[in-house]
């Protein structure tokens, strides 16, 4: 790996930025192929990177589950490069005419969709992230700058290298992806601060990480996947429904961001529906922190307090939160949902209609899971994250939600009287 | 005027944007009437609070460009209200469904435009922007913080209280639009610091303000209106045409946001052009400050240096400089310009294709004046400001650039597997 300082490596990405932006469809394909037939003969390297990794992580005593999400074998590299052709099959989605008309003066005005040009992307532990970003952003016609989890510093490092090599056999600019050492903080800093060189940040994490980008950015950014995520189970509910889909969403995964963290319950099926509900988190170890009302059809459960509303659990922990009325379940999650995913178990029309128009998030559901939140759910294909801001996008963002548009305006003098 | 603390004021417009995003497209078109009426029957308040503005800016010694920007007279409110009348008329750029299908597991998914939340805009002098930023909120079910500027507070208060009239009469909640206090430097940190309250930023001005916007805000924002813009006259241009363009995009109105500040020329044609050129930017008494090479051919110029390029004059003065080709043009548009409003002078298909294709801006211009960078020129309609960010909207922002979109999805009891 050439060694670089920061400073140079966010130069090469603004200079390898112009380049991408002129790329044709075809190009941005082969590359795509060539980082495939790279990641396949470079599995082995990859792979010892990778336990490198696993074995500092167990060192360093990551829990099992981390070290599941860092862990790469030849399956998990199979289905990296079975990704690589998805995005292959992609449409392209730059030099779309999205508006075409001709003004009053005889001007023809274009409105044209075009890559957004150096993105930043903060993320964490699993290393099949780098190659998903780097292939989405490579279609998109941009540049990227990727900066993994220092847990998977070797597997990503190793990953980039092959990302690298496919580049430099397709002939493009080899700059079009690079690493950002996740060990050198004052990089990250750097890069998040270089407005000149970087035109959008994607910071992936929890709210901790969204604080540091507010506090810190000077780059524009779409915070992703930070999800205090509920979901509301109606006084009409259909029990049944309600016990499979609240299980589903805390606990098929509970380390994602559209899992549930925080069930809100209406005082009038409390009774009914927590015993059921209980039987069934009992069985997947799950442990209950709720407010009083709750805990009196409760068994085994904690006293929640003002902390648990708005923690992220991302683990096998569900709080839970009586309300009298949906206009107090909606209430409840304006104060500590994070506009991500929202659910309403109903059977009234009513009161879906009044979730749906007044919560305030990405994706608001009536009788699912949350855990569908996602690209490929929606039928965007891969994602970059899940963005829980309100600008530019919201919710899952594909290739398409790496891109913005300009004005081409075709004059034979015209100027303004 | 009820006299509210900055922590209140925020408070309350979070508030308003949960009823805003409810109201119907007759809600909003009927307050903009009532708005309407409230203006002229308080017309002689409003131009008596100018008088007053007027007085105080006189004073102040301001110039006669200022004071001629921030003077209301009878036929400027009609023109306000005029402007209303066209917001009534827009379509209702809320509740549209912008994509709808049925996924492979029969969840009914919807993304449907929404109105963003509560609004903070920062912007200049000119009072009537109070009215029409005011308007385009509306319209678009939003909530606004206006900060006008000190030097038009008289007008603001004056302008406001007429809009909360119209509000009242209209029995919507009164804090669809508040003023913040421009005298209170510590109010509209607070403002821009509120993510929790406040959900985009919309500064308004030159490059200075987007500075401070970078350092401190924690609030997304899309800066508008900082605009170095360039107009690139080619080797193969037509002559005639170059003139009049450059001299219409230089001082048809010199103080705005999409006039030229740097002409750049080809210099095997700087000879032949810049005398004709010269001669007429003479007649409208507008300096010239240019590279050596330009200065060959101009009478009466003086030397340009560095900081000439990253300026936005604002008046009447240009800077020149020559360059070898169209890629030389190219590079110092990027080096140089702010990504608002950028144009090439040429008869050839070949740099026309090459400047489109590798200029990164939110208008990109072939034969004609950049002046028309402006939503009612494009037939968006009225804007709250043009921006030159490439997150979320590019160029002109009317009421479709003020909304996003959340998803809402229909199940049956779907769980994820």
């Amino acid at each position: 790996m050439i060694l670089m300082n920061i400073n140079e490596q966010l130069q090469k990405a603004k200079e390898a930025s112009y380049e991408a932006m002129g790329y044709t469809t075809k190009q941005k394909n082969d590359v795509l192929e060539e980082i495939k037939k790279s990641m396949l003969s470079n599995k082995e390297k990859i792979l010892s990177a990778n336990k490198k990794d696993l074995e500092n992580g167990k060192k360093k005593g990551l829990n099992n589950a981390l070290l599941d999400r860092l862990e790469l074998n030849d399956s998990r590299i199979k289905g990296m490069t079975t990704a690589l052709d998805e995005v292959i099959r992609f449409e392209d989605p730059i030099g779309k005419i999205l508006e075409e008309r001709t003004l009053y003066n005889g001007l023809r005005l274009k409105k044209i969709s075009v890559p957004i040009g150096v993105i930043g992307v903060l993320y964490e532990a699993r290393p099949n992230v780098t190659l998903d970003t780097a292939a989405l952003c490579i279609k998109s016609g941009n540049v990227v700058l990727l900066k993994g989890d220092e847990t998977a510093f070797y597997s990503n490092e190793a990953i980039i290298g092959a990302i690298k090599q496919g580049i430099k056999a397709a002939k493009l600019n080899e700059f079009l992806v690079q690493g950002i050492d996740a060990r050198k903080k004052d990089d990250v800093l750097t890069m998040i601060k270089a407005n000149n060189f970087v035109d959008l940040i994607i910071p992936r994490g929890g709210l901790n990480l969204m604080k540091f980008m507010r506090e810190n950015s000077q780059v524009p950014f779409i915070g992703a996947g930070a999800g205090v995520c509920h979901t509301y189970v109606d006084e009409s509910a259909n029990l049944e429904n309600a016990v499979k889909i609240v299980v589903n969403a805390k606990t098929q995964r509970p380390s994602v961001c559209n899992a549930l963290e925080t069930l809100v319950v209406h005082e009038k099926i409390a009774e009914k529906f927590l015993p059921l509900l209980e039987k069934e988190l009992n069985a997947k170890n799950c442990e209950i922190r709720a407010d009083k009302k709750a805990g009196k059809y409760l068994k085994k459960w904690k006293l929640a307090d003002e902390k648990d509303w708005e923690t992220e659990y991302l683990d096998y922990i569900i709080s839970i939160k009586t309300v009298s009325s949906v206009e107090e379940a909606v209430n409840h999650i304006r104060k500590y949902g994070t506009m991500h995913s929202e659910a309403i178990i109903s059977e009234s029309k009513k009161a879906i209609d009044y979730f749906f128009k007044n919560v305030d998030a990405a994706a608001v559901y009536s009788n699912a899971s949350t855990r569908f939140t996602d690209g490929g759910e929606f039928g965007l294909g891969m994602e970059v994250g899940i963005s829980t801001q309100k600008i530019h996008a919201r919710g899952p963002m594909g290739v398409k939600e790496l891109t913005t548009y300009k004005y081409t305006i075709e004059g034979t003098g015209q100027i303004r009287g």
